[in-house]
């Protein structure tokens, strides 16, 4: 951990996030990064609003404790419904994965048609119809509870996730004819070449972005003080923190990462 | 709530137990019913056993307080590893799914090979293999982590399902030969002609046995004074509590449970 760093912390309810470091850890190299998944509180999805912002809350001190510079919140459900309080409860600036790859969608194409893939919970959410509505975008919300469980058994490119996919992305097609896809959910980065193929099948020219990328490129751009940690050559250090089932998190976490996963240190939040 | 009916509680951890108390309701028909489903603190199995005892002890409490004369555990997890502290907990008696089902297949097919079909989180317990291997059994544990997702998505009938389940199935038969395959979670009831469908599909003769139906049989035996309620005409009478998410809980429960669910009354455990 060096004292010349920035620190960008990244907190996700789970391991799904790490999809989010990945691309962090690409884009800009120069920092020192804590990952903190809240494993044994998941899944937030399921949970009351004021439960999840008393969560996202308690980790995001935890990582301004740890000395963050910046913090990124790479859990869709604290994103859809904890920002405020995170944002009032730590002093350095905080991202959440929703709006960057909005902002990203109205600026290549304003005013288009969008799906966005997503867990059941973040589309009960509405948080992305809410964030594209408020930019011109005509979103369409099409909840996909098969995916995770698909993608932690290791199914990323296996013929019952592509049949899963046609399945969700037919249903889709038949009530909207998107320009873009946003795929709403961290894990699903690891599928994106199979949405991709997927549409194409079914005769859909959509562009697919994900928010682990559109959330990269806006910490690259927006968060002050990176300019040179962007440049850097050397590689990215980092140390992950989880508050249980470490096992789950070691065995998938290197496959979400790209990888190999340091050793992970169990902490404890309460609750 | 008639006094002169004996209660009978019924918790799990979500509503995957509901397929329990819809063979008892069948089974014990003049008994009164009341549902706990600890749906705030879901899914226990990838929780640390000190934590998933005091939660269950926690709702037995809840149950025992409300009038319960007799407890049904129907919940792998906290059957697997949390019985010794509800049985101490509670002044009523206590059954759990794991050891009934286990002691059905033994006294039909004493040392049969045994495939045990289940969540993850179950056979990382062992409790299926351990129960087995103490009555002379042969158990092989084969986890499942999609079937309770589709089962979810309501695909119980569905093609994706049939080819998951076809996949799962010649795995575990390349390395045993069951003449039993018990379904170790309260979900897998609604897919138990599937597998009977897919083992004939793969040549196999195994005889397909439920948790849930064994525990009703073994609750209607073994508890003491149902006798009366066993042979009972009029319909069961019964109450559901759940401690979040109920809307889930009323969209899903009534699949489970094979008619249509009563108002689910929400309540605190803490936690």
């Amino acid at each position: 951990m060096s004292s010349h760093s920035p620190t960008i912390a990244v907190f996700d309810s789970g391991f799904g996030g790490l999809t989010v470091l990945r691309t962090l850890l690409e884009r800009i190299p120069g920092a020192h990064y804590i990952y903190l998944g809240d494993t044994a509180r998941l899944p937030y999805g399921e949970k009351s609003q004021v439960t999840i912002a008393r969560y996202a809350v308690e980790a995001a001190r935890f990582l301004a404790d740890r000395g963050a510079d910046h913090l990124v919140i790479a859990c869709n459900t604290a994103s859809a419904l904890a920002m405020p309080e995170i944002v009032e409860a730590v002093p350095i600036p905080v991202l959440g994965v929703i709006e960057p790859v909005v902002q990203m969608t109205h600026y290549r194409h304003p005013n288009a048609e969008t799906l966005i893939l997503a867990t059941t919970a973040t589309v009960r959410s509405h948080a992305y119809r809410t964030s594209c509505e408020a930019r011109g975008l005509h979103p369409f919300e099409k909840a996909c509870p098969l995916l995770v469980p698909l993608i932690e058994e290791g199914w990323t490119d296996h013929h019952v996730t592509r049949e899963v996919l046609r399945i969700y992305l037919m249903e889709a097609l038949a009530v909207c004819s998107p320009s873009v896809v946003i795929l709403g959910c961290t894990h699903y980065p690891l599928i994106a070449p199979l949405v991709r193929e997927t549409l194409r099948e079914l005769a859909c020219t959509a562009e697919v972005v994900d928010s682990a990328e559109a959330t990269a490129f806006v910490a690259a751009t927006g968060f002050p003080k990176l300019a040179e940690a962007t440049k850097s050559t050397r590689a990215a250090t980092f140390e992950c923190y989880a508050t249980d089932s470490i096992e789950k998190f070691q065995r998938l976490g290197s496959n979400f990462l790209g990888q190999p996963l340091p050793a992970v240190h169990l902490i404890d939040l309460g609750g």
